[in-house]
């Protein structure tokens, strides 16, 4: 687990003086102080991140993870298991929802098969595949994964992000991919959280109201079989996690040890940020969540790490498409900071009135 | 009046056949249907509003229309009242706040002076001069303008946002500027609403606690001297209204009568567009409101007109930034119609499981 713990270990704290320095540059541009409200709070939380007011934000990368999941065979997803490899293989078509979206925020993608039951029909070359297996097992069964495999897949997934940094990404955004991972997620996040099934449950996709059922009794029994120990986030990520969950989960420890921000998507990488920072808690300063997506168990992901989406659209498609969405937010906030004059600069008037 | 009855008379109603061929078409792109949310209504909404499947949003347009308030006499802003033009100048500089959002979303400014006092002191070779008077009248003191001036300030802004959609926009933001007028916004939004003045009063741009008992006590003086009618938008206009808010009334109408999308920012587009609407119920359809600011009074707005806000970000700027920073969630929207492949000509099972 060496190269785990490494990059756990290298997880520092955010740059005080670069954010204190922000903040004073912020005040000093022709607008009210605080005026931009959140956005002041990206540039800030920015320049903690990259420990520099000149901030930049130039190479966004998309880096979506695919996996199968064994719980599929209780009935909780409205798609067939299918569906994982086949969208797999449009997302190195570059047609589906994320591709149209980053290329719309001018990111790029990185599609990984962290664990696609099957091959993957068509263009396989556009895939890292770090496939840790033929999706997980069916978590009423026994664990999803071994230990092994979990430590595996957060390693494969800091391979796939410093990759992408050592390529140049100045920053990094989640998504996943894989039919019943909604199921998994609110797993782990009711472990970490300690909620119970009924809380966390959510529609995914689009199950119907026997589904629902289903997959609230599914979490229920999940959690009775094997009691994940909140303090132990890779025992948890083994017993009810996915294949790229852990491939997530890696990302953003690698991200955070880079110190490059990382934008999360919406309840997969709700979870996905659940174990990475329950691993290592100074990571969280380096999550973005990039909007809240409708599924119950995202809102108590978002409230555990204490992070505030910057969308709220009623997205519920996953991909890092809610992410996606929210870029042109962090290059805003990053031109306001670079592009704007300061009062003195402009010749206005800064007093107040009285 | 002829001009602008010419205009509200042109407002049709949005295009049901397009926008059922949009549903349609997104319910067949590669995605559980109605997943991408509130992107997938702006989709409908673009198509309704265009006539036509076929989106496109390439010439995107910031009106900012700048006029100065008489009631800043009565201490209601922590800005002294130069900074209008101060400010003025700075937006044809180019380097305000509302500049720079612009530019990373790929908008266009066009800078109006409605009626600011005095004359801006740099570059009024960028500004497009309505100049309907020196700033509006001290509202305490009788009606903030004349009814002529009322009906002129409208006009103007039909002018300038229909010379705008003859030279290429597809569509068309509001953005404003003016020190006091987030007071003459929400004495608007009580007068249309029927809410009090504690219910709609706000800090603006940053009035301490005397500051915001003040605004209150002005608001609810001015609400009992000039007892406006709610069935009267030009009369509302006239008594507590300012030219900045009647020229971007004219904007949203002219929108409308082009068939052009117009995306709405703060509490004063927001006053704009009560207006607007009240002279033209239709005119709603065609409005997107870009964000929630922190003003009451802009969320009474949005209430009573229907409209529920893309973003959500604490913002209190106004300059037409929120409006702006939604800008690209429009783009996404055009771009997942337009670029998605659907479930067929991806190959990918659409069937439920069961």
């Amino acid at each position: 687990m060496a190269r785990l713990e490494v990059t756990v270990d290298q997880i520092g704290p955010l740059d005080q003086g670069t954010m204190a320095a922000m903040a004073e540059r912020l005040d000093q541009l022709t607008k009210p102080q605080g005026s931009l409200g959140r956005l002041e709070e990206l540039a800030i939380q920015l320049a903690g991140i990259r420990g520099t007011v000149a901030l930049f934000v130039e190479r966004k990368i998309v880096i979506v993870a695919a996996g199968d999941h064994g719980v599929t065979e209780e009935g909780v997803s409205a798609y067939p298991r299918e569906v994982t490899g086949q969208m797999l293989a449009l997302f190195a078509e570059g047609r589906a929802a994320i591709n149209v979206l980053s290329a719309s925020a001018g990111a790029g993608v990185i599609v990984v098969n962290a664990g696609v039951a099957g091959e993957p029909p068509r263009s396989p070359e556009g895939i890292v595949n770090v496939r840790l297996g033929p999706g997980t097992r069916n978590f009423l069964r026994g664990p999803a994964m071994t230990r092994e495999q979990a430590t595996a897949a957060l390693e494969a997934g800091v391979d796939v992000a410093e990759r992408a940094v050592a390529e140049g990404a100045d920053l990094l955004v989640t998504g996943d991919m894989g039919i019943g991972n909604t199921t998994a997620a609110a797993a782990i996040v009711a472990a970490v959280t300690g909620a119970d099934a009924q809380q966390v449950v959510g529609r995914g996709t689009g199950v119907d109201d026997a589904g629902l059922a289903r997959k609230t009794a599914v979490l229920r029994e999940a959690l009775a079989l094997h009691h994940p120990d909140p303090s132990d986030p890779l025992g948890i990520l083994a017993k009810v996690g996915g294949f790229e969950i852990g491939v997530l989960a890696g990302v953003v420890l690698a991200g955070a040890a880079q110190r490059r921000p990382v934008v999360l998507d919406g309840v997969v990488s709700g979870a996905a940020a659940l174990i990475a920072c329950g691993l290592a808690p100074g990571a969280t300063a380096y999550c973005i969540a990039g909007h809240r997506s409708t599924e119950p168990a995202h809102s108590r992901a978002l409230a555990h790490l204490g992070l505030e989406p910057l969308l709220d659209l009623r997205l519920r498609l996953g991909e890092g498409t809610g992410a996606a969405l929210a870029l042109p937010l962090i290059d805003a906030a990053v031109a306001i900071a670079r592009d704007m004059w300061t009062f003195e600069e402009a010749g206005v008037a800064q007093r107040a009135h009285e």
